[in-house]
């Protein structure tokens, strides 16, 4: 019974993850999670409330994922880099979690953020961040992360940018990966000889 | 006759600017903006085409203007730098490119770039770009200003993750304005030490 119940949950947040991937918080239609989930559509609102707090809890537990399949190792500003690189290999592979974190900052850009389980995520995932770099404060160690999830996240949506600007294409990723890494250790680099 | 047709021209694209930034290319209602323009929604059809070739036009328009009121001076990181802080502050008052980028990318991402308004657009001001770097090569600099067209497209977007990471709100647009200067600042050194 409780595997049962641990399964359609499951079964309900790969539907949904496919669906907000695709169409977005407004665009994505709970029948359709239902149908491709082979679940009746009560049964989400019972799981997971409404629309918006099963796609925190898309978001939520994709992120959660991320943070056990890329390790946070090492010291130093190419310990930054080597983390940004991975970062950009996962995310891209992945496919799904640049979708969903630009249509949450789209569509729910402006609500309060209260929860708990991304806050603690993220706090937790600053300070596994800020034990590369020893003695930088927190404020600057949490623009840096910013910066590089920014960029991780940002090119595998910005297809038509990287068009225009570079060719675009899968080819381009390698390269891609490349400026990303050089740009976290160059900015890491700059933040650990501010604080000496 | 003329002066009335570009009129018109003009109120259709301010009222399809405010659409798209809001609800993205599919969320958009062609009889919305037809409505908060006060023009026959035909006349939409007649001067743009259908509502794809009206978004490539509310963004292309967008982004030329853009490229005016932020030019490029200088030679060097700092002038990168300078650029970088502009152009972030532009693009957070004008509040609707960043969004407009991100539907683009979220709905238009697999679509071939065959817009020849928008090439030129792009080509121009990598042009411009590589005036700031001399002797940097173009692949070099095209990474440098799409990571800059990025980060500064992304902040305002991304209100959830800045929440959790930094606190959110616009009292962070001076800090994160810093954090990205010094990021574009540090990334164009590293790119001029490597060509000497």
């Amino acid at each position: 019974m409780a595997w049962d119940t641990e399964r359609t949950r499951r079964r309900l947040l790969d539907a949904a993850t496919a669906e907000f991937a695709e169409h977005g918080l407004a665009g994505a239609r709970v029948d359709r999670i239902a149908q491709a989930a082979g679940v009746n559509k009560e049964r989400i609102y019972q799981y997971f409330g409404k629309k918006d707090d099963l796609f925190a809890a898309v978001l939520g537990t994709r992120l959660r994922a991320s943070m056990d399949d890329v390790p946070m190792t090492g010291v130093g500003a190419e310990a930054v880099g080597d983390y940004a690189g991975r970062l950009f290999d996962h995310h891209l592979a992945d496919g799904v979690i640049p979708r969903l974190v630009f249509w949450e900052g789209l569509e729910r850009g402006t609500a309060p953020t209260t929860d708990a389980t991304r806050a603690s995520y993220h706090e937790e995932k600053l300070a596994h961040f800020r034990d590369l770099l020893p003695g930088v404060e927190r404020e600057t160690a949490g623009e840096l992360l910013l910066t590089i999830v920014s960029l991780v996240n940002a090119w595998p949506v910005l297809g038509q940018l990287d068009g225009f600007l570079l060719g675009g294409g899968p080819d381009r990723a390698a390269a891609r990966r490349q400026a990303i890494v050089g740009t976290a250790t160059a900015a890491a680099r700059a933040a650990l000889e501010r604080v000496g």
